[in-house]
């Protein structure tokens, strides 16, 4: 959760939309959640989560990792489930239930099915997902004990219970509750996230995201919401460019507000306004967490392809040598023009542009004389911006991305299996 | 240079060919080299670096990084050089003469002009290779007097010189005589290479390698055994992904020898295998340095397609969480089938193989029982292999790279410029 006192929206990168206000937290009308803890945990922390919509109307949308190494509670809400009518999600941290077999995938199948039978919804309308670490058995007698004990705790205000039932090493819990004025009416979003970090010994990163929202929308609706909103925050963020097999975000939109969100009205146009800032904010508080960041980077990349933009953009956010040069704040920009020329071989001489903080430090692949104390004392800021410009124009993007320290290796290579 | 008493071919994945035999020094029949402390490097250790080849017919090959973010030495060796027969090369460590515009092509060309003077020689028949700081301008006084000072230096036992001043925070030097018995006769073959490891706040690595032959080969044979012992060699190790803007490879034959080498002969093939051996150990051990490496680590990748097994290969080898496995000594299977799945988008489930070290981890995308202790035993080793296994058959590659430590944060954060 965000420390007492400061605001959800700290990102100098996300604006709180003017008819956004962001609530002490509660989950919108028609949600219920609680999270237990069922011993998965080595630690004994909470670890299984159920969040449920009342409504039988409900609507949903969903996005999954694209990785080809996709784990058993992902192919079965993928294969078994009714993406756009889901009503429930059955969680678990500590175990990802990932390259366990057919073994895996009837543990994800018992997870629905008993989470279905406790929420009195159809199979096909409960998502499970699964963090923590892969190859190890997910022991289905625990999590059918903490889904019944879950079951019993569910409430409206049952969202911090969720946050910390998906949590793993984060470092800090990421979940907000909004209330957003639309011009049909007001309806509240909120949403609980995990992850970015290396969780634990063998563990891997997952990102989970659960958005829940009390207007009423089209399936349609839902699913274009969710997806731009997530092209622009989940895909946008790296913290070591490693692809978890477990993501999952899952939106829920219970109707219970009574609010409806037409195609193409304002409502939608407010509504994905107050989306796309909540899950910008998440996702830049999970690089923000990400393996024991200290700064986040951006950077924005100009030029003539879309393809050449985004290889560009991931170079930068993706090179080691840019995200520790980050970690030591040092306006190191000699890496970056090396990490835009790997990332388009055969182009050169390329004449690219690169800004840091505002300062001109390099034009057509040139260094610009300035002023390096000024320019160093600006990187020691908690969030630092690169503008990348290569020949061009049409094409723009950006990455935000974890810097590397000692704490990565500590957590990675340090603590052994 | 390999430590007293350790033999130059030391990696467990390279043969040295039976009839290749090592010798503790010297260059090749025709060959001078030397080199100076001029100043570049602030620490005063050598940095200025002169090779020159003297029969006329001497012929050569030559290759260069793909970056877009090209180092006016490598633009300018690239476009004014006759690289089927240069004749010396003219180095400098301590800056890398990029992102530095004209002027920068203007330091190259006079490093080109002076050299060639020196060694008597044209200015096309001069290569130029800088290494170090990007962005800075290279003095050209002081490389100029570096050269003139390494010319009045050349011996046919300079290559140990030559070897130190390319040299930057290379951990230990790089560089191997040999020997070789082909059919036809003997010929010597020797190699001085630098790099990998980061350098010094503000440096991007670079790989340098210098190849010098006293056999007598045509330009077509020079090149396609530059070509096949590069792709097999400096092109198959990662230390962290990143491209640098000054990489070159040149290899000079004098035929000094007298020892005719034809094409699609015994000889060739012979040549060919020490060369083959030569570049490998050499890869090996820029791998092995890079930024304080404790392991190196081999990752074979079998499949159905050339494209799918290189990127499968890359992404395990340049995975931070692979590269913090291998430095923990952790035989953590579960980071590296995440890593295959990320570099296979969209083709979940994958059905994939891992081994490690000759131990079945991972069958078909499921954990196989095995005896941990001993695995976590194997992995302790300096050098670690992976075998993946993904569906189809007919491709095969293989990467080299090193782990990711303390060493590298150490060195690439916290010196700050």
């Amino acid at each position: 959760m965000t420390p007492p006192g400061v605001p959800f929206f700290s990102s100098r990168w996300v604006e709180c939309p003017p008819h956004v206000r962001e609530l002490p937290g509660g989950l919108p009308a028609g949600f219920r959640a609680a999270g237990v803890a069922a011993g998965i945990k080595p630690s004994g922390r909470p670890d299984v989560g159920l969040l449920v919509s009342d409504p039988p109307d409900t609507v949903s949308a969903a996005r999954f990792t694209r990785s080809a190494t996709q784990a058993p509670p992902v192919l079965l809400t993928r294969e078994r489930c009714t993406l756009e009518g889901l009503r429930a999600v059955a969680v678990n941290a500590g175990n990802a239930n990932c390259a366990t077999g057919p073994e895996g995938f009837e543990t994800a199948a018992r997870m629905q099915a008993v989470a279905a039978r406790l929420a009195g919804v159809d199979g096909g309308q409960v998502a499970v997902c699964s963090t923590g670490v892969i190859g190890v058995p997910l022991d289905g007698d625990a999590v059918e004990r903490g889904l019944e004990q879950a079951a019993g705790a569910l409430s409206a205000d049952g969202d911090e219970g969720l946050t910390r039932a998906i949590r793993t090493t984060d470092a800090f819990e990421k979940q907000a509750s909004l209330e957003v004025e639309l011009p049909s009416g007001t309806v509240r979003l909120s949403a609980q996230a995990k992850g970015a970090g290396m969780i634990a010994p063998a563990f891997s990163a997952t990102l989970l995201c659960f958005v829940e929202c009390d207007a009423a929308l089209a399936p349609e609706t839902a699913d274009l919401l969710l997806g731009v909103c997530v092209k622009r925050s989940f895909d946008r963020i790296t913290v070591d460019g490693q692809l978890s097999t477990n993501d999952t975000a899952i939106l829920l939109c219970s109707g219970a507000s009574g609010v409806h969100v037409a195609p193409d009205s304002q409502d939608e146009l407010r509504l994905g306004e107050a989306m796309d800032a909540l899950l910008r904010q998440l996702a830049l508080m999970i690089a923000r967490d990400g393996e024991g960041a200290e700064r986040v980077g951006r950077v924005v990349v100009r030029g003539g392809h879309e393809a050449a933009v985004e290889a560009v953009a991931r170079a930068v956010a993706d090179s080691p040598l840019v995200k520790t040069a980050l970690h030591g704040a040092d306006p190191n920009w000699g890496r970056i023009v090396q990490a835009v020329g790997a990332a388009l071989p055969g182009a050169a001489p390329l004449p690219v542009d690169v800004d840091i903080e505002g300062v001109a430090v390099c034009r057509a692949g040139v260094a610009v004389p300035h002023d390096h104390q000024d320019l160093a004392r600006r990187v020691r800021a908690s969030e630092v911006e690169y503008v990348v410009t290569v020949p061009g124009d049409g094409a723009e993007t950006e990455v935000f991305f974890s810097d590397l320290g000692h704490e990565y290796i500590r957590i990675n290579a340090e603590y052994t299996t």
